[in-house]
């Protein structure tokens, strides 16, 4: 069992130092709330008046706190982790922050000999209180692997994702990709409604195509993951048939504008002479945008 | 068996035409270009002079043109199907077209005393080759019914969409959402790629969350679709993460117009009041953009 | 003075017809709407049966009408202008139609020996009343300066647009620059007021820069219509400052679409390296992605 | 004469702190680049080590720094201006920085019994050298009127902009309207050079027209700001305009994002019944999209 400091204690911070505790660790916590730290130590926790404080002696310290702001002032502010951490400890970052920031962090600590890993988590605050939240893990393998019996305490999936930074990444990509995809399902379920057409079948329909179940596992893999642009379905022949559900949605007064910026998407595809190839080459044509070199393509 | 007539044998028809002779109905094939409808009569079809002479006698006349105007001409026009065809007959439009132009169509055939339905295909033309399309019906119980033996002999699944111009209606929201999906999914993995993050772990990761698994089924039937906008997670807190999304795009060079797009219709969601709404609330958001009444659909 | 058809006397056309018989010319008219041409029989015009019957002896055939297809039913149709026209006749077409539509009309005339110009017009039907309508003339300098008696009875200002069809394109240039600006002008204000600021100021304000003089008289000129890229504003800083109003819009609940759509416009443009570019290259930007080469325009 | 502490010595701070000390001024001055000092001290200015100092004795300080955290860490870190102020000074903050920072800092001073104005600037740094700036003042008429004898030393025209805080605030709305209207005009330049029509020709009809003027001063004033929204151009027809024009610009390959995002705009004005309201009725569809109330601004 280890010796944890653990600050933040909100919404999902609470329930997840509890279950650090059912688990058998020994725990310092911070907070600026006093109920929700005298709740932890109700449960065993011992109470720290400053970071720094709950950082001495401690093997592990986990931050879980709202803003990156906030991690930095809790990391290096005055009686902040710095001030009473060991080098020996391992700082791991289990709040949701903007990534570039993660980075500064991690090198900042890394500047003055500390060891800090990002470990953001998926799922709700359900899963935070039943243990089962998805760890997604930013670290060295010999971070990851040293942190994992702490971190199981919490969860009961970890996923690896690459060296410190990554976590906090791909919790950026999915969370990006989740979002969009609701107001894009939004915009293509009220389409359905306004064209008198049920629901449950438009349903049956996609939930056998890539409108149901995602690109990445369907149309991509063999076709421009592999570098085959040769069409199963032509560029052209999706730009038309954006435009043909922009042209109905118009007539029926339906607000479309994320179909009206991906149809501008696949008319700069066919700008740049893409319009007989696949309909997957969509991505090369995002990463010409971007100006990343053209290899795939 | 049946007699058929069948118009238009490109490159999804053509195969079309070929299994339903393979499986013993009589065929008039009528195309612009004489060699396609050689090819048919090689393979035991009757060549037609013109729409009206395919249709006299036949029981069904499935037409599979490029757009609907050449519907129209075929089914209106001099020579049309209409000059020739029998009351008792149902016409199949297969064609993918404007769905209002469909309704048009069949109610211009009903104005003269004719049958007809429409039913759009999915799936390529290597599934139509193989006679494993998948085939959207929309029609009357009785024309689907009395359609089907016809119909499966070209594909091998059958989805009722509803009545007549349900077929085409479907086929366009699943082309919409497919199509408008392929380039979010374009923008996510080029900034997945401009961070430096590993595309692998990314898939890992969306793969058990909406961003994979998309919303249908995951995220909505317990919360909006049920008129339940308790948050699991705020719309507040999507727009934020969209904003950092963005923010790091931006830094990065990564264009995301769709996801631009997105977090405008989140921060409409909370101009609206909706802020602290679960985040599949931004259907309703949508659909009030849209005009239509907040009932649940 | 001349003798002339004139077809379509809806808002504009009746009192465009009314000027010319002012003007002392001879009018036949024909519209669907028997009051409509009654009103100008009662003015002196004579009513025509049919736009072929209008056509006979017709110095001038004018059409105005609501959109394509109706002009091309008018011309090509069945007792349509062709059957009554002489191969000496102008056939002007003064409706606001598709471009590309208006081209294939032309050659449709042409091809069976007829001259044909556009020349849609600006301004309202108030100044169709008063004579005073704004003329966009797509002509052979042959055809404008035959038609100038005549299309100034009904304007007071003519613009060459240069050869047939240009009349359409440039009231279409004009026509989406005018109306997608409105939107833009509204996201301004309404960011405007929600920041608490007085109009009358950033009216003020505005009435000086670019932002109220618009780009084409004041930044372009001497910058990237000469071909001067060098940096009088960069694109670097351009994008930066979008990047705060969206932010402030966000926090504020103001929805600004095209303020998004433009922020990634300017984020391709660093992408493809031209951050460090004049604003004004912008313009080189949108040509670039509609594959145009990097020619000045 | 007065004694000002001059606080960035960059492109523009230079030259506006030159021009100070050509009016007599008595200037202390303070920049992290110890060349940019020396050139100011060659022209007689005194050469503080910290902001502390500089303010020293000043009636006036002037910041005029890259950005907000600068400002604040100017003001109110370590060796800040606040150390060496005196309660009667006045502190300009000429900076272009984020407004709801510009308000934080402003009630910070405040809070410190401290007076602060904000008066970014307008124009280039050949104006800054020149002394002819557009000075925009965010300050009581007091504020204004003890700075504008310093201010004019830079500048040739002052705008009162409200008060403190409306100077960044109307910065902010001048430079959103023109960035983002840059980048409209080259959607219409280059569909213009796609149709193959003149530029100049297009120029000449758009120069008569809001697309070229501009809608504040045209349509605006007599509809939609008088609270008339009855029809002189209707959203529907608008609305129809911008469809053609992004049909026609999808055939011929150029991408216009504004353009479809302003569609969908117009598309949800028609969705809130306001399709028959005049075009400059977009401005209370965008208020109703930020959850303002109906009123007229």
């Amino acid at each position: 069992m280890s010796t944890i400091a653990f600050i933040g204690l909100g919404q999902m911070g609470a329930p997840m130092a509890s279950n650090l505790l059912k688990q058998g660790h020994q725990l310092s916590v911070f907070d600026v709330n006093p109920l929700a730290v005298q709740a932890l130590v109700d449960k065993g926790a011992k109470a720290s008046a400053t970071p720094s404080d709950a950082a001495l002696d401690a093997e592990f310290v986990i931050t879980m706190l709202p803003n990156g702001d906030l991690v930095r002032s809790v990391l290096f502010g005055d009686s902040g982790v710095c001030e009473g951490l060991s080098r020996e400890a391992l700082v791991i970052d289990m709040s949701t922050i903007h990534p570039l920031q993660t980075d500064t962090l991690i090198a900042g600590m890394r500047a003055k000999g500390f060891s800090m890993m990002d470990v953001p988590v998926g799922r709700t605050s359900d899963h935070a209180i039943a243990g089962t939240l998805l760890l997604l893990a930013g670290g060295t393998p010999q971070q990851v692997e040293r942190a994992t019996p702490v971190l199981m305490a919490m969860g009961n999936e970890l996923i690896e994702a690459g060296g410190p930074g990554m976590g906090i990444r791909v919790k950026l990509i999915n969370n990006y990709m989740s979002i969009a995809l609701n107001a894009l399902s939004a915009e293509a379920t009220v389409l359905c409604e306004a064209l008198g057409l049920s629901f449950d079948v438009a349903l049956k329909v996609m939930s056998g195509t890539p409108a149901g179940k995602g690109h990445f596992t369907t149309s991509w893999p063999n076709k421009v993951l592999k570098g085959d642009l040769s069409p199963a379905f032509m560029i052209d022949l999706a730009h038309k048939d954006l435009g043909i559900a922009l042209d109905v949605a118009n007539l029926l007064h339906v607000p479309m504008p994320l179909g009206a910026a991906s149809r501008e998407v696949y008319n700069q595809a066919r700008a740049a002479g893409r319009g007989r190839e696949d309909w997957t080459a969509i991505l090369e044509q995002v990463r010409a945008s971007a100006g990343l070199n053209n290899q795939q393509c």
